[in-house]
């Protein structure tokens, strides 16, 4: 067993519960670490069939003296529905697990909402832990607490607000994360950099720049363990998404209108998201505030990061719009965007102008040049 | 419009949130009372089929202002389940429903469970209130936030602990009750009879045998606020069932597994509540508790609100006991039941020898004589 290593401790605290996160090297097979979470003698790993083969084993010995049991699902954001959801429900009964089980999410995001969404329900609510295995999860989707499946064409719009138990993130995983995914998470990163500070973008464009594939354990787990704090701070302030939480949504009322009608099957939710900060971007500029140059600089941020930013000409605007029209974030009636007055300074803006927004996704489709 | 007269207010105080319970008569169109649990500008009233023809316009009436639409579900346990769950979904999907959308139970216990469930799920949660319109629901459902559908032969497998934002128990819908359905609701008041107290019990006692249907509206809305802050004070103390609240529980293990091997559609949940009881009661007293004249006096009470108080012979008692071990209140795959000491001292005790649990079942089966 390779030795391992915790490099970073931080922890999310908030009025109905407090959790760790630990960022570190080898802790996938970390028992002490791993068993601290299991509340009695069941443990239930769900994975997908692409993590399988490489980490699923050393989790399951992790827990070896427990009753462990264990499903793995197919890949992919199309695979976030119902039907997945209650295959995980059948397992949990079919191997008898009771309301002491702790469930494990194996994984990237979409496995950990799937994970989050089956413990706050499993007999009305299990403990879970996180253990994500994408760049995106670790940063984000693993951290605060949201769970959901995409139904009816809406993107995350079945769900709850649950939080794990803890959150156990092993940047060794990212060795064999594919480089497409690998860039997805980089869309997130990059916008904790637009809602955070110039500072921190300039600090993630360097080391773009210098490509992360030579990148030290150490930077990887320095950014990550930067990114969850980020998003610790947001959720402590607002963990069921009155008011501030929402501005986490930075470019997404865009990108969930862009993967539902894409069939969650074209764009990994990270690439969506590339999109969906450039226009984010552009909207800012033409309602006054962000300028052309840092519109530029997020494009081109954005581009070095290799993802897409341009909506392909095949989508329907009328019908982007029509989808944008049932964002969770509407507050009567009226669609709320985060938006940025500079890079480092975002808000809320629920009076955008319906032919400003349309002019916005004109400009933003593929072959347009700015 | 009838005048209407609020009775009793009684509140539930939990450390996340806090809601009144109003007991009356005509309240179901009481427009300012009904208007003051609206979030922002829409609502959505599911019902079921039973209850739709008697309350449906005059709530619907009450919510005139706003964006009002509705869902008339069957009716039954037997449709507390995914597809109704969905259902409501597909429903709120295609009227445009957002997150500050307000949902409306108006049924009896199936239909607020399922409601709720919707409500702490649909876009990670809106806002619901409880109109119930059966005893068994204003006595017990409609209270302290559990919400489930039943899944994989166990009853509310799959649920949350979601508060209402309000309950308006209007004691009119008792009389256009079935006898049936109000005998259902005695079942779960002399539950909360043999959990408080003999005094309690001999109350009830008294106004079983004097007849429910010559009532006055003031004895029942006095019986109906008593319930409730019996219930509000167990969910006080223990809102997500760590422990105390379990109580509540009563006669439940066996009424659970009742229910799920008659697939829902044999009894009403009350009528399997009064079987639980009894081999509550019989259970208590092979433990050396409970003494045989008060397994009888139970058993009597229930019979005179007629109430079945056998297993009937076609039940496979082996499949009843697996049933039974899949049970909720499981901890460390130890089932636990709630029993009693004497009426009014319940305990909860995680060692009930199977030896035992069996001789009481085979003694609960009908045709044997205790």
């Amino acid at each position: 067993m390779a030795k391992s290593k915790i490099i970073h401790e931080a922890s999310v605290n908030l009025h109905t519960a407090s959790y760790p996160i630990f960022v570190g090297t080898n802790l996938l097979d970390e028992e002490t670490l791993l068993q601290r979470f299991v509340v009695s003698k069941q443990v239930f790993v769900v994975t997908n069939e692409t993590v399988a083969p490489l980490y699923l084993e050393k989790v399951l010995a992790a827990f070896g003296k427990y009753q462990t049991n264990f499903l793995i699902l197919k890949d992919g954001e199309a695979y976030k529905n119902q039907s997945s959801l209650f295959q995980i429900f059948d397992a949990l009964i079919q191997f008898n697990h009771h309301r002491d089980t702790t469930l494990v999410a194996l994984g990237g995001g979409v496995i950990g909402d799937l994970v989050g969404f089956a413990a706050s329900t499993y007999q009305r609510g299990v403990p879970f832990i996180q253990l994500p295995t994408t760049l995106l999860a670790q940063v984000d989707a693993s951290v605060g607490g949201k769970t959901a499946i995409n139904y009816g064409q809406i993107k995350n719009n079945i769900g709850t607000f649950y939080q794990p138990r803890g959150v156990v993130i092993d940047v060794n995983t990212l060795k064999s994360l594919p480089e497409r995914e690998f860039n997805a998470g980089l869309a997130e990163i990059i916008k904790y950099g637009l809602l955070e500070s110039p500072l921190f973008l300039d600090k993630l464009t360097h080391l773009i720049d210098d490509g992360f594939t030579s990148a030290k354990t150490e930077v990887l787990a320095d950014l990550i363990h930067a990114c969850c704090l980020i998003k610790a701070k947001f959720v402590e302030t607002d963990e069921r998404e009155s008011d501030h939480r929402a501005m986490l949504n930075l470019g997404h009322t865009f990108a969930h209108a862009l993967e539902a009608i894409t069939h969650y099957d074209h764009w990994l939710h990270g690439e969506a998201v590339g999109i969906g900060l450039y226009c984010a971007a552009l909207l800012s500029n033409q309602l006054g505030y962000l300028d052309a140059e840092a519109v530029q600089h997020i494009d081109q941020l954005l581009a070095r990061a290799k993802l897409p930013r341009r909506i392909p000409k095949t989508i329907d605007l009328e019908q982007l719009c029509e989808l944008m029209a049932k964002d969770k974030k509407i507050q009567n009636k009226q669609l709320r965007f985060v938006l940025m007055k500079e890079i480092g300074n975002c808000y809320l803006d629920n009076s955008v102008p319906d032919q400003i927004l349309r002019r916005v996704l004109t400009k933003a489709v593929e072959g347009d040049m700015q």
